[in-house]
């Protein structure tokens, strides 16, 4: 038989991280205080241990994946990488499409890449538990599952909107043991305030943020963990891209294309950084690669926004990062895709592609579904409307190869399956859903307000 | 790394299913219409294509899989073996546990091994629609995948408690193409009747079953698929075994002691058989391996059960067969294990207790989830409370290793993830679900209506 199914076995996990800070062109900016001096180590120290700091800030290249991380991986990785030869053929494109699938995790995406690593760490450091925020949950569930592999205790702020009508991520993260809140909630000053003026305020991501950090912030037993956009998240989610190249060893290929669906960037970064490593280091075959970030047209940071400071959150409180970004208090539309609901980007994607190295495009909302439900009939498995969105942007490559004929060898990242989100698609299949356009005079409200700095 | 995680590579996907009719001490009893004459295969063909009644009746101890088939089965197969390290640990046993995973299929379970060759060999036989019935939905959603996988149109008749209740399974079989209803439904005879006495009637799996008959008995392009409980579905099901044994080899090691969850009995067959095999090749490392099917208190088919003939469907359309049964009118508790609540069991499993070639424990459904969760909190992956019945008795057991100090290794077969079952775990965070004893006054009213002849 061809290779359709390329598998690792569990000896070839990767035992290293790629760090892409150490081949950039030009130094990452850093993090500032919204008055312009540079965020002390100390105060950083207040929410996150000393060795994740480290790689927030390394430049080394490689970084040593430590044993009882990789043996946490073990319970679901290597991940497997597929042949879309059934997608080809409904396509009838001659381009070849392949797909690594990190829904393979006990919580069903990419972001235990992460989590584990991250309740690790912290518990080296002596801290025992972890806040966080979720928003759909996908992160929350992640940390839970995370946090009781290695003994550390979990509080979730799961935005209340969420909490009351996504009650399963929910029962996944109490499986695991972890406690649950919705945000706003009476557990911090942040969540008072806000109670006080609103009792049935339905809460966002950026006041759960606010709550967690408060906590973590005023507990000296608790630290704070962030599911994406910092250099750390992205660093370990390298595991996803140096995976895949052993795989694509295995069977002598090498992509033309790769696309991931962007919105922190952590996804989008972890598998794409690992293939800048080939570019920089002169390889031959990565000359021509195209790496592809794809976002929403309805939260469009990378192809609308501005190269900027800003803040991380919603509410002004956390460092301010060089990114791109629509402006901290840009309210995107409810679209299904939670996880791709961010006004910025990573920092390193951000420059990534403000220095040219990589690209981005924007999808709408429906045709991403049409490309989910599409991709289950011929695969099997029933993508999360965030890896819809990879799926559409490799899709319409490999049509356009159709019309042009050109055989190209096109990779996206399925970052999870979308057992918790079969709501949305009955949404879609009842022409529920709604596409949304570029919303201009938003964005241009919000980006009044960045801060001055940078 | 010691080997926590055995994978197998594609190209050592089993080439052949194993029969365990060939190596039955006494040949198995047939199938008989209610007057006690040997069903005829023209009665069998009007539903079922000839090759797969082929396969029902057949006496080959190994029978090929057919290459697409297999090139299907790897859009998830080889499906990993892990060792429970953790879950040893959780537990201070000296035990070895492996467990091997199932839910990695797109429908999330072990039901596709079959749904896939039902779909390929009616295709081959020239029929291009199928209909189907479905509880909670796992094997409709099987059912449905496999049908998109072979240009099959699928029709399901959906218990109608559980269409309203349950209705994210129902939107994965419309994701996959398949027609979905609520059974009793104006679509045949049987729904028509039972909707003229009750229009409220909330259904039953004898009921659906009845609907999926009578419209593939009444079309001539239409036949009709079950996911349990005959030979050809627990053939196809040994390819769960047969992997199993490879991923063994490859450690050196062998199970003292197998367990898997028993509701119809192909689960349990699909792990199983193949190791029966090994004993009855007088294989030596095999003389001590116990084979345990368990099933739940509430339904205590294999425990409590009389070995005689009778129905297959809970309304008496189908031919009566030699099984374990509490009765084809017994109604058994409505326990959140959907997949364990049927009255009978297949031929060959209850043949095999009959003669003592394995055996069967009975577990209460709170012990279940007890298990469950201590599983989820171990390893990560959140079973189906089918699953959780073969967990319990693997830890029933590995605490008994505790107890006396024995390294067995043991094995059980993980059937399913629980993704769409949170709401049992909701219920049973909240303290509501209930144990069931061993009902003897019902089952002693419906053993009373045993067909007489056998």
């Amino acid at each position: 038989m061809e290779n359709l199914r390329i598998t690792l076995d569990e000896s070839e996990i990767p035992t290293h991280w790629y760090n892409v800070a150490a081949d950039l062109p030009n130094p990452p900016a850093p993090p500032l205080a919204p008055d312009g001096s540079v965020v002390s180590p100390e105060q950083m120290l207040a929410i996150f241990p000393g060795n994740l700091l480290e790689q927030e800030m390394s430049a080394e290249r490689w970084i040593a994946i430590p044993e009882p991380v990789r043996d946490a991986y073990r319970l679901w990785r290597p991940a497997p990488m597929m042949r879309a030869r059934r997608l080809e053929q409904m396509l009838g494109t001659p381009a070849k499409i392949y797909y690594k699938y990190e829904g393979v995790s006990p919580a069903g995406s990419h972001k235990p890449n992460t989590a584990i690593p991250q309740a690790y760490y912290n518990k080296q450091a002596g801290i025992n538990r972890l806040t966080t925020e979720t928003g759909a949950g996908q992160w929350g569930s992640s940390i839970a599952f995370a946090g009781q592999m290695f003994g550390v205790d979990v509080r979730v702020y799961m935005v209340k909107v969420s909490y009351d009508q996504k009650p399963f991520r929910r029962s996944m993260m109490k499986t695991w043991g972890a406690e649950v809140f919705a945000s706003p909630s009476n557990l911090t000053q942040a969540g008072r305030d806000l109670l006080a003026k609103d009792p049935d305020n339905q809460g966002s991501l950026g006041i759960a943020i606010s709550e967690a950090v408060e906590e973590a912030a005023s507990r000296k037993d608790t630290n704070y963990a962030l599911g994406s956009v910092l250099n750390h998240v992205c660093l370990h989610q390298t595991i996803i891209g140096l995976e895949a190249q052993k795989q694509f060893a295995k069977i002598g290929e090498y992509p033309d294309m790769i696309f991931a669906a962007c919105g922190g960037g952590s996804n989008f970064a972890g598998v794409a950084f690992p293939f800048l490593a080939d570019k920089a280091s002169g390889d031959t075959k990565a000359k021509n690669l195209r790496l592809v970030a794809v976002e929403p047209t309805s939260c469009p940071t990378l192809t609308h926004g501005v190269y900027a400071y800003d803040y991380g959150d919603a509410s002004g409180y956390t460092p301010i990062m060089k990114m791109y970004t629509l402006g901290h208090d840009f309210m995107p539309p409810g679209i299904h895709a939670g996880g791709l609901r961010y006004h910025g980007d990573s920092p390193l994607v951000s420059q990534l592609l403000h220095e040219g190295l990589i690209e981005a495009v924007a999808v709408p909302q429906i045709a991403t579904f049409d490309a989910g439900v599409m991709f289950s009939k011929a695969e099997g498995i029933i993508p999360a409307p965030e890896s819809c969105h990879a799926i559409r942007a490799c899709m319409d490559e490999a049509l356009r190869c159709k019309e042009s004929g050109e055989p190209k060898t096109l990779f996206f990242n399925l970052s999870g399956h979308g057992h918790f989100d079969m709501a949305s698609y009955d949404r879609y299949f009842a022409g529920q859903l709604e596409d949304y356009v570029y919303p201009k005079e938003a964005v241009a409200a919000s980006l009044a307000h960045l801060p001055k700095v940078g």
